[in-house]
């Protein structure tokens, strides 16, 4: 027997101690209550209510977006900003094989079709160089379109991911887009707080999108966001998000097929709270990245993955990476590690297995595939980093 | 000049007094404060908790249905309702040319078309007689199915709503779903509470919507439900309005495309409370019923809506009727009423006329024409109705 899965129960011990723990908590320390309450009490819980405007306001000013606005989930945030970069039915857009699967959805909620496209080791998000190459060969310019050679669709947008909190190289991938003519939403779900070159993640391109889900830095119940270099998007964003109704004193006049995502007041309250601690839960979270560093350095067959140089990670997710990709120590390790209280999960399982998008197109995927028999989420609540 | 407008701010200001009034304001007089406070001190405000499990065993228990699933808003129920109920891609949904813009909007998420029908004067839904012969005349069977002569597509379900609370004609509109081999999805957005022959709305077919946005009788903030006669579907609806994910202690295998559209804990936390509260305020806004009716008796041009016979209506909106049909002078009563503080407003603009429905089909809609420029809501909150 591989002695391995004990090693990993034995480091978590050191590092959370002898009580179980979730893979992520949220913590309320703020002023959650004073501003849920002020909701209640003024009886603003919906959509009416300055915490949403306040909530979208403080969103810009901490990530450098030119505006914000709030939806009711991170997925809502991906349908809407597919729709307003363009995405028509039947187009396709490319998305890693190794994400949540919402990014996918929301494609299908276009009625286009996810193309799914490789990840680098390094940050686990798409990798430019390998997709540049692909899609020289496999695509075609027409109108000045990019058009996937064996489907004849367009090919509209790209939607990288930083997973678990980590920037990928959205550089690079920038300069792919641009090269063929591709709209770029970032998913910067995960990775509220982290910075690539000093930026924030979910502000290089003209849309991206931020998840405040239970599970996620901070929370607002459920909630999401997209951010915008462009106010006027925005503000057609919010129409859209928002029933697409004319302003007017008393009739109900709507313009377009619009949605109901927008985000309760009593929710934004929550995250205006939440929003407040971020820098203070971020420090907690990269210390218990150095403890966890420090516990698993020894061990050789492991690392604790590292943020890429040049960037900030919020380290969202600590994850531990397997120096061989191994389904069977994988599994193991997880069921030693969840036996012992401590909650840990591997990565999606990829996207292109699934039943939903098992037909789709995909580029070959080795890395991907490789990572996903490699990588192991642990415990990862702010409140674990605390100094003791 | 028409001294209607001024004899209807006088009568307002006999049952409001001096002070403005909304059209509609929520009240959290309840246990909305403890039961939220408990959701941020547990740190289950998301997915996981409680109060979401006993929010949907409350509201079934309630209005009598089998199963209730929690979800985000109406919207959100609508869209999840028709998808579960077989609407595709091409088909028609007919619906009435008299509802609020998301049960139209929800049948475009299918990529199905609306088909508006008209309605009744005494209960404000859908015309059981005029929709049995518009769809003789114009509709023909098919393997079964019934076919629009004119577009040749499927015409597979209808959604009759309860508007303002007020129980339609369902009995009479079962038996037309029946006839046409029609899907029957109950519209019961502003009715919990309000029943038809002693049975709660929205749980006469397989599937009913509830809504419990902020101007609801009770509210969660942003929320919705879907009443089921079918534990079965139930448990289908809960697994695709959250991701479409197979329970595994940790891996992520989504056996379709699903939805994001579960109700966050705090907001569930929030429809707990409301909802011990709502027999209160139904006796309030009945009561407020009897004011606005005993002032309002006496202005010959104008009555005040009253519940269908044989039904009892939630009266979450109160409406002044006008004796004849007239755009300038329900303007005038508004802006009247609107410069007073009372906050009055139209019926919805029917939705064939909007932009995003303009070239869809629909029947004669004679009906709904006229009482659109016939309808005035009136303030509504429950409070209105306190005794004195």
């Amino acid at each position: 027997m591989n002695n391995l899965p004990l090693e990993i129960v034995k480091g978590l011990k050191l590092v959370i101690g002898d009580k179980s723990a979730a893979l992520h908590e949220p913590f309320f320390g703020g002023k959650e209550w004073i501003y849920v309450k002020n909701c209640i009490d003024s009886s603003f819980v919906s959509s009416v209510g300055e915490y949403v405007d306040r909530f979208e306001n403080d969103l810009a000013e901490y990530t450098g977006a030119k505006s914000a606005v709030a939806v009711v989930n991170g997925t809502a945030a991906l349908h809407i900003a597919l729709k307003l970069c363009g995405v028509l039915s039947g187009d396709e857009v490319l998305v890693p094989a190794m994400t949540f699967i919402a990014t996918a959805n929301a494609v299908s909620y276009c009625n286009a079709t996810p193309h799914f496209v490789d990840i680098e080791e390094r940050s686990l998000g798409i990798d430019p160089d390998a997709l540049r190459d692909y899609l020289n060969y496999n695509t075609y310019f027409h109108s000045g379109l990019c058009i996937n050679k064996v489907t004849k669709k367009v090919i509209r947008a790209i939607v990288p991911m930083h997973v678990f909190g980590h920037p990928g190289n959205i550089d690079g991938l920038l300069g792919v887009a641009n090269d063929f003519n591709l709209q770029l939403i970032e998913d910067a779900a995960e990775s509220l707080g982290s910075t690539f070159n000093g930026l924030h993640t979910g502000t290089f391109a003209s849309m991206g999108i931020l998840s405040f889900n239970g599970n996620k830095t901070i929370t607002t119940g459920g909630g999401g966001a997209i951010l915008f270099n462009d106010s006027k998007l925005a503000k057609h964003a919010k129409h859209i998000t928002t029933t697409a109704k004319i302003p007017h004193r008393w009739e109900f006049i709507h313009n377009q097929v619009g949605y109901n995502y927008r985000l309760p007041n009593i929710n934004a309250a929550l995250g205006c709270a939440q929003l407040e601690q971020l820098d203070g839960f971020i420090d907690k979270k990269r210390n218990l990245y150095k403890r966890y560093y420090d516990v698993f350095k020894d061990i050789v067959d492991v690392n604790i993955f590292t943020e890429p140089s040049g960037c900030r990670s919020n380290y969202w997710l600590q994850t531990l990476v397997l120096q061989k990709a191994n389904l069977d120590l994988r599994n193991e390790i997880l069921s030693y590690t969840n036996d012992a209280g401590y909650g840990c999960r591997p990565v999606w399982n990829l996207l292109h297995r699934l039943d939903p998008f098992k037909g789709c197109p995909r580029m070959p995927l080795a890395i991907a595939e490789t990572m996903e028999l490699r990588l192991i989420n642990l415990p990862s609540s702010a409140k674990l980093g605390e100094e003791k």
